[in-house]
Order: C-alpha cells, then sequence, then structure tokens
C-alpha cells in the first residue's frame, strides 16, 4: 500500500484525489492546499488530512509519495521538498514555466535517488500508445511523418490565461512531448511555429493565441505537424498520425456511444467527442497513476521523467523563439 | 458491334439506351413502345429508328440483339418472338409475375439457342459482387448467416403497385435472387415471410405491403434474413453482410461524397445515401450490359440465366404461401 | 449503505462480488456457493463472510439485498426465501427454464413487496438504451423494423450447454428482452423460429443450436428480426437499429482502441470488436447494478422485473414451439 | 459543339482525349505531339487527324479550343499561339517553372480575350469543392485552419524527376492552389516549408524531395497545413480538413468498393484507396472538363485562371525560398 499526500485540491487535484482512493494499492493520507475550502472538500470527500502545511503533507512519516497537482509556481518548491524527505514524486505537468527554476531544481535534487514522473497522460491513452508501440515495432516501417490535432472545446478564464505562460507551454507542450514520445530516440532538433489570436479576446488582451501550427524536424528526418485550437465547437479533438515506409497508422477520436443517426437529412451521424481531457483521458489517467503506484512498489524507473518534462518546456522555449523570430529555430537539450 | 432494339422507352428503358448509346460496341438501331411519345423520345436522342410494331423492331435483319424493358406482361411474348427471330435477349426482371406464363415461355424457346439474360442488375454492384467472390474463394470461410437489407426510398404511387405483382415479387425478388447468388449451388430449400402495410395508403387499399422481413434455409443449413421497405427517409438502403466460420463481409451504404461534417451537435456526419437505384447501381448497369455484350460478341454463357429469372419468382410465389399460411413453406425448383 | 448477499460465486458471481465492493453505497457482507472454494475465493477478495448456508446468507439481520447469480435451476428457491425474509432482490437471467417453476414462484411471493430486479444487462448499455430513448422520444418518427445481431465469440463447452436449457432460452433470451424493451408498451404477438447446428459438434450431440435466426410480429405490425451465433471470430458482435418513418439508429459494435492502420492490403483497418460480454457490458453491469441501489435505497420501482424475466421466457418458449412445428406461433403472456 | 486540338498524346493526354471524345459537346479534331507514335495512337482511338506540327493542329480554322497536356516547357508558346489564334485554352499544370516565362506569355496575350483554364483539376472534386462550398457559406463559420494531406502512391522514375522542376513546383503547387481555392479571396502572405529526401534515391541524386510539410498563413489569420510525400502504400491519400468558429468538414479518402471486413485479427477492413490521380479524380477531370466546353459556348468566365496558375507558381517559389533560408518567407503576387 502506497500512503499518498496530495498537494493541491482544484479541478485536476480532486479528480487524483478520486483515482488515488479508487486504486487498490494507494491511499489518500493527506490533502493541501492554500484554498482552505478546496483543501476541506477533498479531505472530507476521501476520509483523509487536511494537512496545515506543505511541511506537514511531504514530511509526515507515514507518508511514501507526492502527487504535486498545485499551481505551477508551487512546483519545483514542493519537488526539491519531497525529494529531500525521500518521497517518491507524480508531478503535473508542466514542471515549470520557466527554464531556469526546472535547472536549478534539477540540480537541488541530482543527488537525490527517489523516484519522479511527469503528468504526461496522453502517453497512457491505450490508443495513442498502441500507435506509439507499432512505430517501435516497425508496423509501418521506417517512420516518415507524424501529424497531431489538439484542439481543446473551448478557451480559458483570463485569469487562467495569466498564469499559463503562453498557449505553446500550456497546451502545445503535451503535444511536443508526444512526438517525443512517439519518436524515441530519434531527438527533434528545429521547429517552425505559427500563432494566432483569431477568436478569444481573453487571449488578444494577453497577446498569447489561440490557434497555432508547427512544424518540427528530427535528427533522422522526420518530419512532424502539430495544430492546436483552443475552440473546437465538436469536442476535445485529439489526433495522432503515423505515416512511414510500410502504412499509416491513426489514433482517432472517440465518440461516448456508439450510436448512429441516418435522416432524411444525413447518415453515419455519430455524438459530439469526449467534452474535454478528464473524460476522453479518463483511462489515461487512471493507468499512468497505476504505473506511477508500480514505480514506487517494484521500484521500476518511471516512464514520464523529469528531463522528459524539461525537454518539452525547451521546445515550447523554442516555439516561442520561432514565431517572435520568424525563422525556423535549432533546438538543444 | 451488336445492334440492339429496345423495347419499351419508359423510365428504366431511357436509361438502357443511354447505356446502349455510350457502349462502344453497341448500337442502338430501333426502339419500340406502345406510348409513342416515349417511343419518339428515344429514338430522337439516341437517334435510331422508331419502330412501328414489335416486329419490326425484333425481326429485321440488322438487329442482333434484344433489350426488353417494357411492361411486364409483355415480356414472355417478346423474349419467345426474339428468340424464334434468333436474337440474343436482355430482358427486365421480373420475366412475368405468373409462373405459368414463364413456364409456356421456356417450353416454347426449348430448341432456340440465343443467349438469354436477365436484369438483376445487384449481381454487378462492385461490392456486392466482392462479398460474393469472397464467400467462393473461402474468405470467411463456411457461409453460416445472410443478411440482406434492402430499402426504397419512398413508395411508387399506386398505378406502379397494380402493375407490380405484390411486394414481394416487384422487390423481394431482387433479394432472393441475390440470396441465390451468394449461395451459389446451395439452394435455398425453405421460406418463412411477414408483411406489413404501416404507412403506404396505396399499399393497404391494394392489400399490398410496405414492410417485409424473410428469413430463408438453404439446403446446407444457411440462414438467411432479408427485410425491406417502401421507405427509407436516408436514401435507398442496400446491404449485404455474409458471416462464416472465419469472419464477416459487409458490402455496406455508398454516399456520394466522402465529406464528413463535425458540429456541436455531431460529428461524422455524411451525406444522405445514393436516392435510388438509377445512382446507386449506375455501375452495375453499366457492367450488367457490358457483360451481356461480351455473350453476345465472345458467345459466352449469361451469368444471370432464365432459370435465375424463374427461380427467384418461385422463392417470390412460397414467400406469399408462407405469409397466406403462417407457416414455414418449402420451395421445389 | 445497502448490505448484500450473494448467491453463486462462480463467473457471473465473481464479477458481481467485484462490482458490488466498487459501489460507494453497496457492502458484499456474505457470499454463498455450494462449491466452497468458490466461496471462500470471493469472501477473501472481498473481505465478506463466507455463508454456510443459502439461509444464514440471505436470512441474516445485517443483509438488505440479495443478488443471485447462482446456477439456474436454484433461481426461483432463492427468490423465494429472499421476498419472504423481506430482502430486496437482483436475479440473474434467467429466472428458470421452466415456466412453472416461474409461475409458481411468483405465485408464492405475490404477497410480498421486495423490489425484484432481473439482470438483463444489455437495457442498460449506453448505446442501446440512448436508442430505445430515441425511439421513446420518437426521433425516428414511428418505428417499423428492429434488427438485432447477437453473436457470441466462441460455443461454451458440453457441460454448459448441458444445464443452459437451449440456445434460444440461454441466448436469444437476452435478444427478446431487449426487441420488448425497444417496443416499450407495445407486445410481441408472433414469432417464427430457425435454428441450427452448423459447426459446433457439442450442439449437435445435444440436439442443440449453434445458429438462429427469428422474425417476431408486435401488436401494432413492427417486424423485428434477430439472429444469433455461437461463434463470431471477430468478437462478441452486438448491434441494434431500429428503424423507422424518420429514419434509422444503429448501436453499433465497439473496439477497445480508436486505432486505424492503412497497409498496401488494406485501409481504415480497426481492432477486433471486445472479446465477450464482460469487456463489452462492463458499463452496463456497473449502471444496472447501480440502479438496483437505487431502487432499494430510494424505493423507486425496478426497471427490469420479474414479469420482463418471465415474458422473455414465454417468447423463448414460443420460438421452441415455432421451430418444432415450422409455423408461426402466436405469443400469449 | 466545340472542336479541339490536343497537344500531348502522353498519359495524360491520351485521357483527355478520351474525356474530350465522350463529351456531348466537345469534338477531337487534331492531336499534336513530338512522340509521332503516340500522335498516332490517339489519332485512331480518337479518329482525328494527326497534325505535323504545332501550327495545323492549333491556327486550323475549324478548330476552336486548344487543350495544351504537352511537356511543360512548351506550354506558355503554346498558350500565346493559341490565343493569337483566337482558341479557347485549357492548359494543363503548371504553367510554367520558370515564373519569367509565365510573366513573359502573360504580357504577350494581354491583349487577346480568349478563355484560359488551368488545370487544377482537385478544385472540380465532388467532395473538396463541397467543403469549399460550405465554406462560403460559413457552414463552419468563420475558418480558422486548412490541413491538406496529398500524398502520391509511388515516387517517379528519374527522368520525370529532372522535368518536374522540384517536388514542391511538381506535386505541391496542387496543394497550394487548393489552399488558395478554399480561402477564396483571403490571400496566403506567408510560408514555412521543409523538405526531406529519405527514401527515393532518384530525389536524393536530384537534391529533390520526397517528403515535405510546410504551413502557410492567410492575410486573415487563417493557418494552412500541407504535407506531401512520394510513396503512401495504401494509395493515393487526398484529404482536406477545413476547420472554423463552427465546426470542421472533412473531405476524406475514397475506396473503390464499400465492402468492410471482419476476422479474427480486425474489423472494419476497407480496400485500399484509389491508386492515382486518374482513378481518384476521375470525377473531377471530367466535370473540368465540361466546365471548360461551358466556358467556350457559354461564354462564361473560367473558374481556374491564368492568375491562379501563376499564383501557385508564386506560392512554391517562396516555399523553396522559406527551405533555403530556414525562415518564414513573405508571399507577393
Amino acid at each position: 500500500m502506497v500512503n499518498f499526500s496530495l498537494m493541491g485540491a482544484g479541478r485536476i487535484g480532486k479528480m487524483h484525489a478520486e483515482i488515488i482512493s479508487a486504486h487498490p494499492n494507494a491511499n489518500l493520507k493527506y490533502v493541501y492546499d492554500v484554498n482552505k475550502k478546496f483543501a476541506n472538500e477533498v479531505a472530507k470527500a476521501s476520509k483523509c488530512i487536511k494537512a496545515n502545511s506543505p511541511e506537514e503533507a511531504i514530511n509526515s512519516k507515514d507518508v511514501d509519495a507526492v502527487l504535486i497537482a498545485s499551481a505551477t509556481p508551487t512546483h519545483t518548491k514542493f519537488i526539491t521538498m519531497a525529494a529531500k524527505a525521500g518521497k517518491a514524486i507524480f508531478c503535473e505537468k508542466p514542471i515549470d514555466l520557466d527554464i531556469k527554476k526546472v535547472n536549478k531544481c534539477l540540480n537541488e535534487i541530482k543527488n537525490t535517488k527517489v523516484p519522479i514522473q511527469i503528468g504526461f497522460n496522453r502517453r497512457f491513452d491505450s490508443s495513442h500508445a498502441k500507435a506509439q508501440l507499432a512505430r517501435v515495432k516497425k508496423e509501418i516501417g521506417e517512420l516518415e511523418m507524424i501529424v497531431i490535432t489538439s484542439r481543446d472545446p473551448e478557451p480559458p478564464g483570463i485569469d487562467y490565461l495569466k498564469a499559463a505562460g503562453g498557449f505553446f507551454r500550456d497546451t502545445t507542450i503535451h503535444d511536443f512531448d508526444l512526438a517525443r514520445f512517439i519518436l524515441g530516440n530519434d531527438p527533434v532538433i528545429q521547429i517552425s511555429a505559427f500563432g494566432e489570436a483569431l477568436f478569444d479576446k481573453n487571449a488578444k488582451k494577453q497577446k498569447d493565441h489561440d490557434t497555432a501550427m508547427f512544424i518540427l524536424k528530427s535528427k533522422k528526418g522526420v518530419l512532424i505537424h502539430i495544430n492546436n485550437s483552443r475552440r473546437a465547437v465538436y469536442g476535445y479533438d485529439q489526433r495522432v498520425e503515423i505515416f512511414g515506409s510500410k502504412g499509416m497508422i491513426i489514433s482517432n477520436n472517440q465518440t461516448p456511444t456508439s450510436v448512429e443517426r441516418y435522416t432524411n437529412r444525413s447518415t453515419t451521424v455519430k455524438d459530439t467527442i469526449h467534452f474535454f481531457f478528464i473524460e476522453r483521458y479518463e483511462q489515461a489517467y487512471k493507468d499512468q497513476f497505476n504505473e506511477f503506484v508500480k514505480c514506487v512498489t517494484k521500484k521500476t524507473k518511471p516512464k514520464v521523467t523529469f528531463e522528459d518534462g524539461k525537454n518539452a518546456l525547451i521546445i515550447a522555449n523554442a516555439a516561442y523563439e520561432s514565431y517572435r523570430k520568424g525563422k525556423v529555430v535549432n533546438i538543444k537539450f
């Protein structure tokens, strides 16, 4: 049984609290949030202790692992605390928006040996993972192109935008990681980035984007396209296409039911796809957590590492540089 | 070059006139119709001679083949005339609605040797034909079930109904033939039939049906289901499913374009399927005719014979007997 | 919190034990099975008491509800015991294979008032249920046809067959119930049944079937087709098609992932569908149980009643009569 | 009746000869090719005159229109000749590989008034055209993204490559035009281009590409992605996705039949898609030609103009500049 402290009890923290509670080998002991109301809600629902300080949550002796789902700027601090206390760490993406803070954290924890897993949940989606495995097994021969479509159902509020670090670091970072996941040991070396604010007034106000397109190139010459939007009225559009010398695999969208309608106006009409990430990646979030529990109990190496978190941020930063300069930027890890 | 006379210049006759004219090895010489206006229209459009009598159309020396698309009750008379004149014959389904007339015709032409092909066009649809070929090649192992869905877009008028010989003989006859086509040399031996008049006032008035379901059994024990409707608001629903020990093949519906729509209400929305048989089976009608021209020019045996036409009618008659008696009827060919 | 006794700890009983344990408002107190090993396994996994007798399991004061998943011949006895003990009852299908025992049971419990729910799980499948709801809301206008395809992945062993009561009572009974579910208050009044033993030696030995087709007719004239097989090599084929005056709805099959493959031989290649009922109807089993817990805690009326269980059996019996006599049989409830 | 001269009797010329011959209002009078064998073949098949010189073909009094399907470097010469002779002109893409020659040609013909249509056939594909029309009608609201996937089945030989002018000018030019078609009066203003030679030795030898990706931006900020490959083993992959504020439309691939296979390894298996452009765009080629005949007979304005041909080349040239410089290039028309 792995005993957990949960840092952060907002939307994503609550989801994690439920996943921890439902896992046969995990137990939620403490929850901490600066927002006491949120912390109380989770403490009550999960019958765990509301910690009065991060220290109480992280350092308590009866805690084996810390799940960090708090505000992004607190991530590196909690990682460092937990690593020094010898606790296993699961941290939501991104590690931080500032690469300097990420590097500093890495330096501070370099002598600790706790397992750290970063929350790139999409790697655990059974469809995306099946496509990746097919690439590994060369079922499509030599990989030549990747096309990732990733569109949110609707834009977030301005408060979210202010803290999110920009569209590329907040959203595309998932797709950068997914591209790295599929590429395996073939690193991305170049990027060209386009960003626009076409419809979201808040994005415009923040000089942020709501629509973006990217091309990346790997060392072996694989070309990767990513496109993002803050708004897809038909739901959370999540598609991955891998193309190679022997064929193509598409990890396609999923509808909640398998119902098809036929009327005098149209045929094969399916439901809208899943609304957003909590519905779409429900299985992925569970399997991601299960994998982390296995890392702790069976001393296996995490499948998504601190380096993965750092490298995705490096690509996002290069994307911004490409966008600003209007040129292809070389990526150095 | 095969020179044709066309008997009948109504809707289906006009379609055949166009197919004959477009064929590189066929030539339309004469057209005959009791309705002079129709005959004139085809004669003008196809630049052929309007015959003043069936005899002129059929017996003229410069005619090699007769395509019979006239009213059903005239079929056997024209077949007999053409066979005795030594002309190759393509005759629209059904041969006749009365099995006695069919048998009499068969007797009258038994000593003639002209090729006769019956217009069961669906056998030539490339998708249905591919399913049938897969059955022959045992791609689904041993055949165990066939499910045929065949629904018209909208009911015909009462005049059509009065002459059509009943829903089973007019419409299901195509599906009976399709079942026989897929079964190959395994004959159907039993049938159970249900018919209802659920929505079409004309069908009710005529004590005819607009909705029907059938189960047939072959000698080897293959079970076949057919369902029919006179009205499918989404278009002409034409599906064939064959199921066996090693898998299943579905010859599915087809939409005019490959466009898919995604909105805030639904996804993967396709167009309505083809409206009716002339659009849906355009390729089949052409290939059927091409096959007939080959029979004439290369002296090959027709792929859909007079016996096929007769046997489909025998099944339709057994279907009516089953319906009337409320029991499973044995079929004897 | 509803405290349960579980009768039967075989494959389906184990599944129910897990569902009870995972439910936030349910608690597994006792398990009983004539097979002590099975009972011990469940008692251990679910941390509940292994009852030494049906009486202990059913009559214990700390038990609110009894879930009956034991061998079919024991169902009516346990229902009667539980009803007389005032416990809520969830009973797996079928109630019994013998309509006399079902009627006797009904008579014995007529003065009891406990809620009884029968395990027709498919009614709770979100896709089938959506199709049914669309029928209720007349989204397809007036219902005219239902086509149910229901094929198991592989035949069971001979021991199962010996106890199962025949293909129609064991398997088609689910489809008979599903047809009744979709029809609502329009009862089925006629049936025609075909059964064959085409591939399963055990079925042949037992004079049972492995392949079957049915047509049913409702009072309003709706025609219903059902086809069944004991073997579909591509998985558990579960499709429901409802067709009406304004369109069609298909509750289609589901694949475990949304991956599509494209090679030099084929395109849009999807995985095989779910292997069997436990995977395919996972959501339905959970929602079915949740509904039952609601009946107990909120005193609502069960959505699948004892009468539903009885009526499905009556149809199955009529199917056998139709099969034996080779005729359409009228159904009386 | 429009009388045609055909310049060029190679593969694409032969296809055009057949289309001209089959058209009810067109007539093929002359064919010219430097390769006399090719010219003879077409002359014989289409029963037209083999011209001994371009002048004979183009200037003959009984010729109304010239269809130019000869080698690319001859296009502008023949356009000029035909325009000065007052003949209507249909010219295959590209007008030329050299923008200077295109401009010179434009200058030479500026005072002529013959209709000129360029062979961007994809605009006439009924699925792509339906997507474009939906954009015009704002069925997807405001356009925000376009994703074009365009992959050939297999690389051409080295002789073709030598004359083709590079992958971007030979292949992507179709997609540049398709993007312009969908954008309507919103011009593209920027491009970023990536090209690789991953598998085709001939492409490597020629310092050409076999794999490419592009991002374009329109004046209104619409982002457009194009990806190309010289080899897709599953067939000629032609997809267009348009995405906007109210939804998405995909013009998807098409398989020759509607057959789906289900086995113990996979389900919903469709045929490979159409092999290449002649099969895939058969309808588009015919409708394109029909449109041109209408321009000639009804004096309507061509839907694909000389400017369209020139502008697609300008984008291709900008793509090469972007590729060479590793930066986003501004496009000036």
